[in-house]
């Protein structure tokens, strides 16, 4: 049994070990970290760790280049993760964005990757000697998996997580893992064992959560690519906050078998596995590769699909497209930045012939009820459990069940004993609007949305009988904001969890960052707010407060499974705004 | 509130009122009924009912054959109608297949159709005019609904189940809906408000559940093709009673929104859509019509993939398969005519140029105790729920719950209270075995499965790196039995619920019949029985007491959503069997 007064001891010493796995080398001077600035990115560039030859390899945002170096000969597989490593362990002393440093063995496996091209000419596969960063999740045989509790300290995974088989099938390295909220179930990244992550942009910002290691790593250079996980938001959120593009794909397309999870064996919201990166064109790398390798012969929930790498592009494809804007869930209204962010984007793909028209939010008060409840349903006996009797606290930043445990039966349907008890209290069944029954509201959730997006083909300017393309719509009404101590009022969290809610792809990409000229402080009283969250929200912004907050948007695609297709809508937004 | 004393007259004046759907003229005098032989299907021809014409288009087994008639004019939809609502009439007099005449409705229909085709020359869609039956889940708008439950008498439906909006777009014209058991949760379709289905082929036997009167009807060519539901067999077994070609597809592959179901809601196990029919032609009509249609525009759990009509007909597929023959479960042995029937098929596979290799079965009593877990999640509260205070009781065929309601926690995991518990009864976690957490230990014996099956590629006789096409086993180890009056031993029903709990498409053919000459009862002694259950099994089977019941095998493709392949490897064993 365990001590419980013991257990901060138990995770100082874990994080000691993890310092330990730096070599001194590529350690930062102890002095200078209090002195830094707020924005920590250049850092890599002012500390002498990396050579210039490791700064524009780690500078380069598109994963293929890398790739494509690499089979040209240009780059080793080794120099490439000496450079990514070295520059994970600055992020890491900068950000504390890394929960396991691999960085023996990364190095290891790129030497294997360099013999290997040296002696057959051959690559290993598609992503041959690419940097990989995976969120703590993603299980490695005779690697630690804490997922951040301390119960876990020294739990060594006796098998890989199917996609670490598939990545390391393909070629990539993975090079480190990254820091998570405890539970995985908060908005900030932080936990007993390894403590907050920091935003680079903007230390005195959150990383987001639950991928924000990834995030930050990411956002630091330190990784040309990244794997989180979504279950409301988990990618979105964190790429949002620190400025990357990312993809939340459909449940079931990605392999998630053998990874660590919290609510692990729970259906009624899935969570899902989906790349980050500082580029459109990596994430397609990953899913082209990823998909290339039958995931579905490494997990039996993963639907057989092919990539259709064309459609993923949007090469030759100059037609006009149908894009939806909306412009709040009519709850929260965005804060100013993020609303010039959606009307320029509007604006541009007006300008470049395509149809812009307005999307209404489907009762995103009634769907994020429900997302509360699926949150909810076990009365947080799975956190309990995985915190088990090590002695260390619940944080005050983790969303909390305010429910009792559910019945099976009651996330089916509504109960007799529920009933009974609605025609008790009123006689009649109003009440029962809000009774569990997850899976039929749920499902009653989808069938309304897909009638409406169906319905879009009947618009006044439709010229064919299609509906529209995607949906555009923020990630949140605030940008990266001030360091949380309490759960996000789950009020702030529609913008992702409808989505996840209709288990539709989205897709996440930068248009700017905050301009204090563009976007001043509005007046007191410009805004009636529709609530007082709405008004805390609109009130406390400033350009000031969210200096260099990047401006993050999301695309939705109404179909399941079409993440080519949302890739490739991706491109023709790139196009717009003269990036591609 | 309801009378409970009443239920028996309610019940009784419901199937007063669903005789009174049947015309006089297609009515069978009363006293030959007490007369009529074991094997009922010759009376349509004696009755004098339906005319030549009649007689022949029922008789068709191909509905790619009625279809082509009425494109052709050669048949109009209102003579194709009534052919099979006067033979759905007969059949129901003979064997309790109905819930619904729909008679009436049908023939509105046909004639709405064929004076469409008079007036455009032009067919509604790839089913114009074709007869479909369906079971009594799929609701009807305007048509009442009972579920086969006293406490549903009266209830008439809202809206139309996604399935039969499909239908009708297509312009199937549905004629009657069919019988079922209380609950669906029975291998004898009975009810308190409908009765008891016979097998057509020797009323002494039974049809098979929970699609049972789908399966009298078809046998009985009231219908051209069916539509049942299959949660652990519920298509395949009456199909294998009956002697009929079936599907059960991968979940989510057909359209199941707006239809009734019990355990509504539930995931850990999923009903699926599938169809029946008297050949396999039929099976893939249907197939490509619906889902021609586009289902996922009707139903968002229908996962977007078209169908490959080439691959489903294996033309111009002359190349060697694999087929991995199942001959016993491990726990049951099948009586001596399936043995036969497999054995036969085997050895034409292998006439015909096949490779056949053996498949051991992968643990189906664990299997087994899984999915009687699944089924008894709720403590049997739903069925308490649908049967209501209506006064009906629970009949004694239904699989009635063995276990308390367990909690949503303990659906997805080990709680903590029983890892306590085990560890407090004895010390160490073996107990845990058995711990519900049925969706982690669902996706473990999944995971399971596709490995043994990915290392068939390994196989000594395999010419190139291919892992095996699909298995073969029986449908159950035992022929349509006499009539129930108890749940089916759970022992018994492996050869179907371990393929509803691996969601693999599974394809259901008819082989044979019972032959006294070849299927001898066999002398005392001859076999060792594994278990009680098994030896009841083999000894209970004669040639007699079994009479004309037909040998039915079962094709399950290794690789879900797969059903066009699946149909196409069904394609390659009707020639092997010279059939096509």
């Amino acid at each position: 049994m365990t001590d419980h007064a013991d257990w901060q001891r138990r995770a100082a010493d874990k994080r000691a070990a993890q310092l330990e796995l730096i070599p001194p080398a590529w350690r930062l001077p102890a002095p200078s970290t209090s002195l830094l600035p707020s924005d920590v990115r250049d850092v890599p560039h002012t500390s002498g760790i990396l050579s210039d030859a490791e700064l524009v390899i780690t500078e380069e945002t598109d994963a293929q280049v890398v790739l494509d170096k690499i089979s040209r000969g240009e780059w080793t597989s080794t120099a490439v993760a000496t450079a990514f490593c070295k520059r994970a362990a600055i992020a890491q002393q900068l950000t504390n964005c890394l929960t396991e440093p691999l960085f023996d063995r990364a190095l290891a496996r790129a030497a294997e990757l360099d013999a290997h091209f040296a002696t057959t000419g051959c690559l290993v596969g598609p992503l041959h000697g690419l940097p990989v960063s995976l969120k703590e999740q993603f299980d490695i045989e005779g690697v630690e998996s804490t997922m951040g509790f301390v119960s876990r300290i020294g739990h060594v995974s006796q098998d890989s997580a199917a996609l670490v088989k598939v990545l390391e099938s393909l070629g990539a390295v993975i090079h480190c893992r990254t820091n998570i909220p405890q539970a995985l179930l908060s908005d900030e990244s932080i936990n007993n064992v390894f403590g907050r992550v920091l935003n680079p942009l903007n230390t005195a910002l959150t990383a987001g959560g639950s991928s924000g290691g990834e995030a930050a790593l990411l956002a630091m250079r330190g990784s040309p690519l990244g794997v989180g996980t979504d279950l409301g938001g988990s990618i979105r959120k964190p790429a949002s906050f620190c400025g990357l593009y990312s993809l939340r794909p459909t449940s079931r397309r990605l392999p998630y078998a053998g990874a660590s999870n919290t609510f692990d064996g729970a259906e009624a919201l899935e969570s899902v596995v989906g790349p980050m990166a500082t580029s459109l064109e990596s994430l397609r790398v990953f899913m082209r590769a990823v998909i290339s390798a039958k995931p579905w012969e490494y997990d039996p929930r993963v639907v057989e699909r092919e990539w259709d790498d064309e459609l993923a592009r949007a090469r030759g494809d100059e037609g006009k497209k149908c894009f939806a804007v909306m412009h709040s869930d009519g709850l929260v209204r965005p804060q100013p930045p993020l609303e010039r962010g959606m009307r320029e984007l509007a604006e541009k793909l007006s300008a470049a012939g395509h149809e812009v028209v307005e999307w209404e939010p489907l009762d995103h008060a009634g769907a994020q009820e429900l997302v509360s409840r699926i949150f909810d349903a076990d009365g947080g006996e799975d956190v309990r459990r995985w915190i088990g009797n090590s002695g260390e606290p619940l944080l005050p930043q983790v969303f909390a069940s305010q429910y009792p445990a559910m019945s099976l039966y009651e996330s089916w349907q509504v109960s007799r004993a529920a009933l009974s008890c609605a025609l008790r209290r009123c006689g009649q069944l109003a009440h029962l609007a809000s009774a569990p029954q997850l899976n039929k509201r749920r499902d009653a959730y989808r069938q309304r949305f897909l009638s409406t997006y169906l319905s879009t083909r009947n618009r006044p300017d439709a010229q064919t009988n299609r509906p529209i393309d995607a949906i555009i719509c923020p990630m949140c009404p605030h940008l990266a904001a001030p360091h949380l101590d309490s759960p996000r009022p789950a009020g702030l969290i529609t913008y992702t969890t409808v989505w996840s809610l209709l288990d539709l792809p989205c897709y996440t990409f930068p248009v700017g960052t905050v301009d204090p000229k563009l976007d001043p402080k509005p007046p007191p009283g410009a805004y009636e707010p529709m609530s007082d969250i709405d008004r805390d929200n609109w009130e406390v912004y400033s350009p000031e407060r969210f200096e260099r907050a990047p401006i993050v948007l999301q695309l939705v695609s109404p179909r399941r499974f079409r993440e080519d297709e949302l890739l490739g809508l991706g491109e023709v937004i790139e196009r717009a705004l003269s990036r591609a």
